[in-house]
Order: C-alpha cells, then structure tokens, then sequence
C-alpha cells in the first residue's frame, strides 16, 4: 500500500509518542519533532507506510540513545495478557467453533497497537470482537488452505498480542514458523518478546531479519525470504503486515482490526471492523506451491 | 495557551483538508504539505495555536489561489443551522430557564468546527449538550456580570454557529457587538457569513480587523482592540478564541465544547465537555471595568 498524504499527522504523532515513551524531555522532544520534519520533506511516497514510520522510529532511536522505548509497555501488555490466556483457552475449547473463535481472539489482541492508538480496552475489545461479523469474511478459502498446508509461516505483530496469536496457533492442524521483528520497532513483538509470552512452546520462533515496521520483503534477511517464498500459508497479523504486503498472492491471510481510515478506504471495510482476508487472487499473482 | 508539539500533527491534517476544501489535486496538495512541513521547522513555539494554523490556511489560500476554500462548506453550515432557527427559538422560550437553555444551544452550535473536526451531528449534538452537565461552570459570575453590563462583545467562531449565537444573544439584556474575521479562514464566520446568519438583526456586526483564527490582539485593529478594552462583558466562543485568550482577565466568558485533548488538558476539563469558564479572576488580572 503507498503512502498517502494523510499518513504525515500520524508520522509526527508516532515520533511525538516514541520520544515520550524513551523519556524524552521537552527540548529532546523539539529536536527530534525537527528531524522528523526534515526526514519528511525527502520522504518517498512510493514507499509503504511502515517503511517510512520505521525510519521515524529510527530517528527517535538515535536521537534519545534508547533502542527498545517501548520495552515496558511491551512488559506490560504481554503480562496482561498471559493474565487472560488460562480463561480465553478455555472459551475457545468451549466455543461450538472452536477455530472461528481461536481467529477471533488472535484478531482481537491486535488492538494492542500503541502505534495506531495510545490506549485500548482489551476485555472490551475481546467481548466486541467475538461477536462482530467480519466485514471481510475469506474465512472459507482460508479453512480450504489451511487443510491442504504442510507448513504455515505467521507474521506476528505486536508484544502481547502474541498471546492471542498463541492461542490460534495451538488450534492450527500444521507446523507454525512464527516471524517476529529483528530488533525493537514501536511495540512490535521481537524473539524475547515471543518468549516471555511463550511463543516457544507452539512455534519455531524466527526474525524477518529487518528492524523495521510489518515484512518489507528487500529489507528482511535471505533465509527469511526463503521461508516466505516456500510457506504454504501465511498469516499476516495487523496494519503493518497488510501495509508492507498487500495485496500479496493468494497464499497470504491478512487477519487484523481496521484502525485507521486509510486503511480502511484500501481495504474496503470501515474503521473499527475485523477483516480475514485473502491476497490477491488474480491470474497475474504468485500461486500457492 | 502556547502551542504543544502535539499540535503539530493537526497541522498537517488542517493543511490537507484545506488543500482539499480548495479542491487542489495530487501534485498540489504534495506541494502544500512539503511548503507546511518547511514552515513548520521554523514555527515559534511561543505563539498560540491558531496563530501558527492562521500561516498555514494563508500557504494553502497562496498555494490554490483560492482565498476562501470553506465557501461552499460555511454557506451549508449556515442553511443547516437555519433550517433549525425556529424549532429552537422556541425550544429556548418554553425551556424552565431559557437564558441557560440559550448558553447551551449556543455551546451546541460549537460543535461546527471544520477544523477539529471533518464530521459532525447537529441534531445529536444539541440534545447532548442540552441535558449535558458542564465541566467548568462559572454561571453565577456570568449571570452576576450579565446583570450590571451595559455592553457585550461576542467574539463569534465559525459559520453557521452563529445562527446558535443568534439565539443566544437574542436572550442577552445588554446590545451585542458580534465581532467575526476580517476575512475566511478555514470555516471561521466574516461579516458576509453573520448576515448570511441573520446576525445583523440582533447584533452590531464588526471585525476584529484580522485575517486570523481566534482572537490574537497584536494582530487586530485599533478600532477593534478599543472595543476590546472597553467591553463590560466579553463572550469567547469556541477553542482558537480560548487559545488566544485565554487566561484573559474577568470580564472574560470562554463557551465552548472541548474537542481536543490538549485544550482539554490546558482547561482542566476532559474532551467531549462543554464549558463557561470565566477568564482568569487573580489580583494581577485586568479588571472589569
């Protein structure tokens, strides 16, 4: 997906947001509020939106000598989390779909975007969640594929939501290859951030090998590019893996909450709405293997 | 109020909107948002928020050779809000106490802000605000202040607002002095907006002489800020006038709802409130006269 002019507002606020989240003090703020400025006027518009937020966070990274700002915020949103999960897998084991409602937990832990929303309700988010229709529903082509697959690679997004992304994991039929970022990036889930949510137990955890927002393919390492070239199935969790990889082929399942109205516009389906949605499965895109 | 790096993000939404009210393309609207990002870097923090909106309204007015790109917008706003004159004229006469009733709808009419807001409901807002508690209530000052004026200045705040104005001043004991801009910036009322309005049947129409959201006094004429000096009362509507204005001193009544969460934070009163707070009331202020 291009950027649009209207991505510029949220690229301040994310700079804003990153800098108050490493402790920056006011004049820190300035500065880096400056440089963001300067960095936007050479922005390349053809590029993704996360590319050029991932440079932003870059940026804030350099600028307060903190590479991890969010690290206890993702702390936090993994405790909250694993807090619930006892409860949320039990409800999936006594749900009369148990995989539907497995896909609707996984979505719904993907409010825990502190890129897209400074705060979020999340027994809120998960009652809604479970009871919304999808307002792209690919669920039957994704049932078809995931009872052909022989591996599954999963983008993971956010710390904490890699909780509910567990518990989807856990009632998938074939082996899951989890990727997760290389390095710090907003709250994106990173290897320790997997572990400590216990990621290890139900996936080969592995890097996109880029510390950057969502899977720009020619930024992520050759070994990841493998994975993905091979995958049967691939999961996309959240904004940015739909941002970076969108419209992808027909191998690719975008799951994720709408939040933002761009988004929305590309995607076809408004803000707030839950969308299971399949690459792009015309003649001209990649086919499965 | 001085400006906060959060504000800076608005900034570039008010500059694309306005670029788009003026109906500027792709091209034009790039180039808007690289000479708002420019201007930006060289941005005084010290000055107010809608002085610093104020520079970017006049690139975009430079950049699409359109001076007035709400025409059509302010024009609309206004049949609405007339379209609804009657009905709550009457409203206001049969309420227990149509001075209070008449504050409200006046608040009401604040919610036609074009640039906090890209959409708004009139009629849910009226009902909401009629029954809604304020969050800062200086009524009783108010009330005392409005016994003993023997003149008003309304500082008006966007087209079509000022038919709820209207309705507020038709309820006032002392001759109001409505003053608007001295020409369009974003949906903020000029003189040809309040007469649109009916405004010259109840009020005496004036500029404040600036082409500038709020009310910033440096840059308002001298017959204005004579007015200014002189008022017994003066009636602040909407955000930008609080911005400008405020602490101001206790001739000074801001009445507005709160739609963002800095003036939110400023006012000490949470965002989706309404309030009528009395300028600041400590020795040092300017004192009624």
């Amino acid at each position: 997906m291009k950027t649009y002019l209207d991505c510029y507002a949220c690229f301040i606020r994310q700079a804003l947001d990153g800098a108050r989240f490493a402790g920056a003090d006011e004049a820190q703020q300035q500065t880096i509020i400056k440089k963001t400025l300067q960095a936007m006027l050479t922005f390349d518009p053809a590029c993704t939106p996360p590319e050029l937020a991932s440079q932003i966070q870059h940026l804030v990274h350099q600028e307060t000598g903190d590479p991890n700002p969010y690290r206890k915020a993702k702390e936090s949103s993994t405790k909250e989390a694993l807090d619930l999960y006892s409860e949320l897998k039990t409800r999936i084991a006594n749900a009369s779909d148990p995989l539907d409602c497995a896909i609707r937990v996984s979505i719904a832990g993907n409010i825990i975007d502190l890129g897209a929303l400074a705060t979020y309700n999340l027994w809120e988010t998960i009652e809604r969640v479970l009871s919304q229709p999808f307002a792209i529903d690919d669920k039957t082509a994704f049932y078809d594929k995931l009872a052909h697959c022989r591996q599954i690679l999963y983008l993971a997004d956010n710390a904490g939501e890699t909780v509910f992304d567990r518990l989807l994991i856990e009632r998938l039929p074939a082996p899951v290859t989890y990727a997760v970022k290389a390095a710090a990036m907003l709250n994106d889930a990173t290897i320790e951030d997997a572990e400590a949510a216990g990621l290890h137990t139900a996936a080969t955890l592995v890097s996109t090998g880029a510390d950057a927002l969502g899977t720009p393919l020619q930024q992520c390492s050759p070994a990841f590019r493998t994975r993905y070239e091979e995958a049967d199935l691939i999961i996309a969790k959240g904004q940015a893996n739909y941002e970076t990889l969108s419209p992808g082929d027909n191998r690719i399942f975008f799951l994720l909450q709408v939040k933002c109205p761009i988004i929305a516009r590309d995607a076809g389906a408004p803000t707030g709405s839950i969308i299971l949605k399949q690459g792009n499965t015309s003649p001209t895109a990649k086919t499965s293997k």
